[in-house]
């Protein structure tokens, strides 16, 4: 990119997971960038150059004395002087699972009715939308606030990928994809999203080609997910640890194996296949396959409980102490959006079990009222299970000798499969977890 | 491999695409190995020399002067001498697609029958079953005819994972798995198939493990194969191409990208996942995710006519002549098994259009009486449509410049995507196909 190009001015809309990272990646490679969030509380933070995200693999650093950095509350302080918009808001669902789309409309909206009339915008959406989102939104916007769509601004879709917690998976290094119907500006987007990835960007065609693409890809992976926990319901059944199985499976050149766990969480997985199976039933061919994979895979919860039930044997749910060991989505992260430790704990709680979270990534708040908050797992006691529901490093690699003493009985139920069985069972704790046979 | 298990008698038990490939690669590693097959016909064409099979990346030099070398119907005149009996026989579905392993169970008592009760053998199912199967069939033949496991012969389970037609997955090129009770003899027989493959043999333990393994390859399969022919019909719909899409999903590092058609034949996925159903049924857990996936797999025939239909627009199917290129189930092969080219061209048939088929692989028994046989494609006239249904390189490089010739009008409809849709439309074809949509 030309050192004319760098002269771009680019704010990011919604400074969160995806976000935040990617206006500092813009900022590293000498981009002028201006970040706007609606939370004030957000804005303080960054303003005192303080990460306000949680993700221990993250290292985002605030270049708060830079002067081609800005990041405000003020749409009007950075919109109009703003040649490239990039909005990455939240797409979550409402409770029927029907897309909830208002973060994306009112960002949009917001972004509309500040832009240069004198000038052109190129108007770029990153947040997780079904195909047809993004020029639907926009004409709409057009429509009410005046500004035409291919002459004061454009419009372009480019998905985020980022992984958050996984850090060979963050804004630098996945690779891109972006949609835009003006090929010339969907080109010059991938050339400006090229120098902040090492994988590069690929211009795709239109919008509604990126936008299904990211919508397919979490589809993909829900059912995929789904499929290993099916497998480790029936094959535990059988006394076949899929595990196991799974790892003969995946000798095969086609193979891709998944591991199965105690559900799925976060923004996407649980969220995007929802969008999916709403665009099936608006044409007419409602997605089978993916309502199994939700179904299957928001099952999992009470499924693992009817597994424990069977562990814990003649003691009862309702007299039971069990420590709930990781709370977040997946591991290194904080993020508790529709993490399954939630419904794990809370179905348990109902069954009068007494639930102690302890998750080192978690803020206080993060635990819902009817579990106890554990600070230090290792001066607990009286446990008669220890639950892993999350596999943070600093819980795989806890003194497991030492966590013994916390139990009334060494009883442990790996909901993840991050544990070495035969390990744990050679030092003599009686092993569950999902997939695991209960009886071999 | 030393030479002294070189000595190894090893009998193969079914001579077809599995079988016989296997036969030859042991003989080629120097061992003694004997073919048995209860069709006459085949040990006669084997006898003469002559290749059963139609593969055309199959290259099966069958060793007639070799006397190290035998074939035969009968089982007395090979299982007494062997050491190690592999048994590769059919495992099709009923027509209510539940398992039919009567193949397995004759073979496996033809072989119990014959055994040397004075020596060891060791008996390896290579069949795709599901799991419990090879142990159920060889404990009940045992309690029926004597014959002890663990005294007079050992039971293991090695699934095949040959893909007919595909150069590169041939026996001496696909990494294998063995499952065995017996930890000696499992890494006994995965050292013994180490020697026909470049990719290894490895044991995964107990024969259950093994089973499933296989079982669950052909399931994921079939379902990967199931979204993308899912979103082919829903992507369509709203005017968006799918392989544009999975092109730009495929980008992403953990997607896997499969391509859709008019159907998934053969003698494994159309059947294993019925298996496999079967299995969750019995265990109070019935698989929604393969069930959804099969539905979807076997309605593509007709998903397409409904597609073929509005190409044809105001032409009546009914008088319509139709070009059905392929009709195996996969390239380069001439197996028909479960084609789904069998069930579209009997479906456009019935609706009384005209089809013709050619398929250069396929012997002239294999075409339906409903459909007519074409000896040559450029030969034909008054085409409505050139239907592609199997990607046969033979098909995929035909003079397409001829073939518009034998069109009343020159529309092609790719069941395969194989064909680049910009090229025919630039040669004034009118293009259709799996995905492709209609109005865009």
């Amino acid at each position: 990119m030309t050192d004319e190009k760098k002269s771009l001015v680019i704010t990011v809309v919604g400074l969160g997971y995806v976000g935040l990272p990617t206006a500092l990646a813009f900022h590293e490679q000498g981009f002028t960038v201006i970040g706007v969030d609606n939370s004030s509380e957000k804005i303080e933070m960054l303003g005192a150059g303080v990460d306000p995200l949680v993700d221990a693999t993250a290292d985002n650093k605030i270049p708060i004395n830079s002067p081609s950095w800005k990041v405000t509350t003020d749409y009007l302080a950075a919109i109009p002087e703003s040649d490239i918009v990039i909005i990455t808001v939240p797409t979550p669902t409402f409770p029927d699972k029907s897309p909830n789309l208002d973060y994306v409309r009112s960002a949009s909206k917001s972004v509309l009715e500040s832009l240069n009339l004198e000038g052109h915008t190129t108007v770029v959406l990153e947040s997780t939308v079904y195909p047809g989102v993004t020029r639907k939104t926009f004409v709409e916007l057009s429509d009410e606030l005046g500004p035409t769509i291919g002459d004061i601004f454009d419009i372009a879709y480019c998905p985020e990928r980022v992984s958050p917690g996984d850090a060979g998976r963050g804004v630098s290094s996945v690779a891109r994809v972006v949609g835009s119907d003006n090929e010339q500006i969907g080109r010059m987007l991938a050339d400006l999203y090229s120098t902040i990835t090492d994988e590069g960007c690929q211009y795709v065609g239109g919008i509604e080609v990126a936008e299904a693409a990211k919508m397919v890809e979490n589809v993909q992976r829900d059912i995929d997910i789904a499929l290993s926990n099916e497998l480790a319901i029936v094959l535990s059944q059988i006394g076949v640890d899929v595990e196991e199985v799974l790892a003969a499976a995946d000798t095969k050149w086609n193979f891709h194996r998944h591991t199965p766990g105690i559900g799925v969480g976060g923004h996407c997985i649980p969220v995007d296949p929802y969008y999916y199976i709403s665009l099936s039933k608006q044409v007419g061919h409602t997605s089978k396959l993916s309502i199994a994979a939700r179904e299957m895979n928001e099952s999992m919860p009470s499924e693992v409980i009817k597994d424990i039930m069977i562990h814990l044997g003649n003691k009862q749910l309702s007299s039971s102490k069990i420590l709930l060991l990781g709370f977040s989505y997946k591991p290194e992260v904080g993020d508790i959006r529709e993490t399954p430790a939630r419904e794990l704990g809370l179905l348990l709680s109902k069954s009068g079990a007494d639930v102690l979270v302890w998750d080192p990534f978690v803020e206080d708040g993060g635990i819902p009222a009817e579990l106890r908050n554990c600070n230090d797992p290792y001066q607990e006691d009286g446990m008669d299970m220890i639950l892993l529901a999350t596999a943070h490093n600093e819980i795989v690699n806890l003194d497991w000798e030492k966590m013994k003493e916390v139990c009334n009985y060494p009883l442990i139920y790996d909901g993840r499969r991050v544990l070495d069985r035969e390990y744990f069972e050679s030092k003599g704790w009686k092993f569950g977890g999902v997939g695991v046979p209960i009886f071999d």
